[in-house]
């Protein structure tokens, strides 16, 4: 199979520092920021600085390193040292609600921190390694994930993808858009459509961008067109990321998906999730547990600082929905496609 | 039954000119513009100084009397100036292709047109007072239906809306929300959720201040979030206008409507529409013959001027969509409500 070469890279780890892609300069601009102390990295991952699940994976796990770069020069016990780390750690994962690989990564880092030595400065050596032991393990994953996601997109598909679950939302490669990615390296007559994605228009400013950056061709639309797309016959699937998985299969994912979902059902198209195992929650049973973040209203009222309505307007501003299990046709893993019934698929994969 | 008086008033005839609310400022302004020529009234409407199906149709009445104004200052003879000022009409006519209103009522000034006797001054007070009884008309029969709606409101309801269709879609009053305007008069714990409507942004920027300045209730949420809060069962029925209907029900909306429709019903929620009997078309059997216009790129790569997404994404801008008739619970006019089967109870409604 060819594989296809993204241009790419949104995290990574630099000696002493995390270097991301600043994802709220988009479209206008793509630059790298330098992120130097944990409490900027817990503010660039609430400010959506950087993104994605896989993404604010990787950032929460660079950010406990950073952290102990901090507390090392405090100069405190061990223990003391231990114990700050471990809260810092919590903190670091309490950035953002929804997306599970967030604790799953702090998690990695804190069974470090539990296990390790005296000497504080293997330890942070060791952290560092396992930031970026992640980080490759993340691509490597997209790439599994994408080629088996390829194997279900017929000749000549078009695509349709909520939010961003591309490069930008991890490392580099992505899910949804990696699945996008070996379709294409394969068959480049796959195309896809970029639902905007209201209130942060991650599709209009990142799904877009990182598209035309790769050479692939994208059509934006307006999260109301879908369904009529899907009647006019001109979409074949639907491919989107995720943010945490229950046990049971139910997917949270940016808000809008679970619209897209039922549309999809409306016409018999399949609708596929592409996810790491990390995004799977085995603790919880369904999707009514899961945590839908609450996010700014002035994300609904206002773009680029304008006031787009009336001034004493509710608003309600859920970060996330969840698309029951119901809806979905597979959900694209590193170890294959999961099916339904997902209480069992999910439960053998993991065994 | 308690009246509900509205503050607006869309579009007025006066003496020599249209006046009308420049729908193009809000939120920004509340602001009249008086439109003086025939040419000046095309371009309002294709521009959406003035927009919604209802206050369109009132419009071209208006656009003809402009033209008529005009070319009576030329001395034509009396069959030339009528030859022209029916060519006129029909140019008028062709500023927005999908309301129907918009031919409904030019058509009606044509046939004065056709039936005028010599006197062009006389074809002129004739064509200002049609118009003008157009405007009245429009309002009682946005009253009437928005009294036969308030009847399958629930007590305590919220009422999720698409788009505007609003006093400002209208004369005044407006149909779907005649609807929550009546509703609101006999029980004021009504309330509306109001999709944001992008690409133009009608909910957020004309339902949410129509609303506001009428002291009704108002969410606004993004239009991707529908089916967020039909599931958590915040969203009691869902009640929008129409541009067309066919002799079949299927009824063209703005874009957008579709998809809340199929949401509406995965949740088992009423999915009314609101309209006047002149939105029917009953010369075409169902929406596949609707034309749906296409509108510019502009509108969904770019908000208040600025590019929200990558430069070389390709748009496909369709301003409307149609629902089909087994999505709809029942058609709200002034003469009751219609139900399925529609093909029958619209035939009976216009015997």
């Amino acid at each position: 199979m060819t594989e296809f070469i993204s241009k790419i890279r949104t995290i990574e780890w630099v000696d002493t520092y995390s270097k991301m892609v600043d994802q709220t300069k988009f479209p206008d601009a793509f630059e790298y920021v330098k992120i130097t102390t944990g409490q900027d990295m817990f503010d660039a991952i609430k400010t959506m600085i950087v993104r994605g699940a896989p993404a604010i994976g990787i950032a929460g796990a660079h950010g406990v390193v950073l952290y102990a770069q901090e507390l090392a020069k405090q100069n405190l016990p061990h223990s003391e040292f231990i114990k700050q780390l471990l809260a810092k750690a919590d903190y670091m994962a309490s950035a953002r609600p929804t997306a599970v690989n967030l604790m799953w990564a702090v998690e990695k880092q804190k069974e470090l921190i539990r296990n390790s030595s005296s000497d504080i400065a293997v330890l942070i050596e060791d952290l560092k390694a396992n930031g970026k032991k992640l980080e490759l393990e993340d691509i490597e994953i997209n790439k599994k994930i994408g080629d088996y996601g390829a194997e279900v997109v017929p000749k000549g598909a078009t695509i349709l993808t909520h939010c961003n679950a591309g490069a930008l939302a991890t490392v580099g490669y992505g899910t949804a858009l990696g699945v996008v990615r070996s379709a294409f390296a394969k068959d480049n007559t796959v195309q896809v459509f970029a639902d905007e994605t209201r209130p942060r228009q991650q599709g209009a400013r990142i799904t877009t961008l990182e598209l035309t950056m790769d050479g692939i061709p994208v059509t934006l639309i307006t999260d109301g067109m879908c369904s009529y797309f899907m009647k006019k016959g001109m979409i074949d699937m639907v491919c989107v990321g995720a943010d945490r998985i229950a046990a049971n299969g139910d997917a949270a994912n940016k808000i809008g998906t679970y619209t897209v979902a039922i549309a999809a059902k409306y016409h018999n198209i399949p609708f596929y999730v592409a996810a790491p195992l990390s995004t799977i929650d085995t603790s919880i049973k369904s999707g009514d547990e899961i945590i839908i973040e609450e996010r700014s209203h002035d994300e609904v009222t206002h773009i680029n600082g304008k006031p787009i309505c009336a001034n004493g307007v509710n608003i309600i501003n859920p970060g996330f929905d969840v698309t029951p299990n119901e809806l979905i046709t597979g959900i694209i893993t590193e170890k294959g496609i999961l099916r339904p019934d997902y209480k069992k698929s999910i439960m053998e994969v993991f065994r």
